[in-house]
């Protein structure tokens, strides 16, 4: 059944994920190795997989795409390390004129702050390069035109959501200010919310706390038409190289079971940053465009989803075990122990 | 459809329940009001609804129901405050030889913690008439042996977690000892977890932050085999009468939300608490029972999906529009304004 429903899923994506399934197999054996063949379950026809198989040239790679699309945690870095070979990968690809963005689901800084951390890292890059989830809660606030409604938003998340609504003008409450704020229980006792929130942005944040889970769902269950909007659902993340972190996907959860509504996913695997990057750089052809990520549930189905080219790394949070089991049905087009392999094809380019 | 789905669940509940239903309707004229017509939508065929009526005749109601099992937040009280008219009810139930049980979904207070709130509103219970879900937590731990495992429970919640488990000597740590925990965030940091932590149990907590949920993240998923059992889902809760609170369904959303994970359920609607009063209690027939409750999500369907009589109280978080809407597929036998309406029965007994 766990078959049935990948090559299921497969007829269900666009064209140019079905030519990248296409690219795995027999009819480029230069540019993967031989087609994955797995195991079936007993009684189940054997199939044969070509969806998924490691980079073994890279140069052939580097030949067929323009832009490179890098998740940033696992990937560039790791909790506050780089992850090694990066810069001269990074270095490579812009000689070669290869477009790069950075599009990461953390939402706890805005693009200015990833500036910030890629330059203490010694990486150059420019702000317009970098697409974090809190720069996509603030373009799809644009999008939906919400600052002509005049209201405000309560923000569950760090600074890096705020400076983003500060440089779209939209008026902002909660986030940092509220990390130590506590209810009171007496009797009568109440949170006074702002009836002109409407909306409730939930990211990333480590100073989580009740008040702030009852300041939003008062919002949501009690303004009309309070929208509810996530960054991202990230099981966990990278918040140091020591060990995985409950991500946003806890902060999300919260709400989520204290409102019963389904917020508006912004962040992976969401198509909102591909689209904006597509429009905006009027790039022609998604089959040239080459996502690169650590997780397959978000990276790779995000790639996938949007029709472009897939890479999955193994320096982040999925082991090469994983990804080949036959519980995994996200295959990328290749994957490689870290971007540090695509060095080598540097020097032919 | 909204009609569809509702002819199609009463299909499917017990003999019980279907008995229920025609209770309510033409065969028992002097018990309940007419059976609600309700208006169909545009095209739709013309549908007598019979399986919700407001409670005309109490006395009727009494001499078929030998046991009630009450509701406590909503239905009893609300937040600190004792609902009008509850003393005298429970006082005419006792007189009228009926047994009388507390069902609560809170499980911040143990049995033990129940008795004093009742004491302090001036009601008199045994501890054995209480079924908090902090209890059911430590009964589901009984029943499946967690103690001979000789490993310890992780806590995100409050004391009445704590009090339970202490009773039936299952060794637990975090619980408020946590309210204060920080994380910290330097190169390498990390939160230790304990291997030998083989459940975490989650139930509402007001001083909820990110150290417990990272750490119950850790031991779900790093510690192999551990369970995940929540007390509730609720969500909204009566911390104060003064608005609707989040309720655990905010906990539990949080640490579903971090590890992908579903978990074990033992509150309402769960039917683990029925089974144990209706095994340890003997109670031969289920048609005889009452549960009385405020929430249709939670303490109908509970009532409804282990073959009780249910009736809604409008004193919680119910109203009279919500429940007769057309969105609404949980309808009671009964439903009262408040149990105060009990009362009158009590001079016919």
């Amino acid at each position: 059944m766990v078959w049935a429903l990948a090559l299921a899923s497969l007829a269900l994506v666009s064209p140019a994920r079905q030519a990248g399934v296409m690219r795995g197999g027999a009819a480029a054996p230069s540019f993967v190795n031989a087609a994955v063949a797995r195991a079936p379950r007993d009684g189940a026809p054997r199939v044969h997989m070509a969806s998924c198989a490691k980079l073994t040239e890279a140069a052939a790679l580097l030949d067929s795409v323009d832009v490179f699309i890098f998740d940033c945690d696992g990937v560039i870095w790791k909790g506050d390390s780089l992850i090694e070979g990066v810069p001269a990968v990074l270095d490579m690809l812009r000689k070669a004129g290869k477009r790069i963005f950075f599009v990461t689901n953390n939402s706890t800084k805005s693009r200015k702050g990833y500036v910030g951390k890629f330059t203490s890292l010694g990486l150059s890059v420019e702000p317009e390069e970098i697409f974090s989830s809190s720069f996509a809660a603030a373009a799809y606030m644009e999008q939906i035109k919400f600052k002509a409604s005049g209201k405000k938003v309560y923000v569950v998340g760090e600074v890096g959501i705020q400076e983003e609504l500060d440089l779209i003008g939209v008026p902002h409450i909660g986030g940092p200010a509220d990390a130590g704020a506590q209810i009171e229980l007496k009797n009568g006792g109440m949170v006074h919310h702002d009836p002109d929130v409407g909306a409730v942005i939930v990211g990333f944040d480590r100073y989580i706390n009740y008040y702030k889970i009852q300041y939003a769902q008062l919002c949501i269950n009690e303004n009309p038409g309070c929208l509810f909007v996530a960054t991202n659902l990230d099981a966990v993340t990278h918040l140091t190289d020591a060990q995985e972190w409950a991500g946003n996907g806890a902060m999300v959860g919260a709400i989520k079971g204290c409102t019963k509504r389904e917020p508006v996913l912004v962040g992976k695997p969401s198509p909102l940053m591909i689209d904006y990057i597509v429009d905006k750089y009027k790039i022609a052809s998604r089959n040239r465009i080459c996502m690169v990520g650590d997780r397959l549930d978000t990276d790779i189905l995000f790639g996938r989803d949007n029709g472009l080219r897939t890479c999955l790394t193994l320096s982040g949070v999925t082991t090469e075990a994983k990804l080949l089991s036959q519980e995994n049905q996200i295959a990328p087009d290749y994957y490689v122990g870290s971007i540090a392999e695509f060095a080598g094809a540097g020097v032919k380019a």
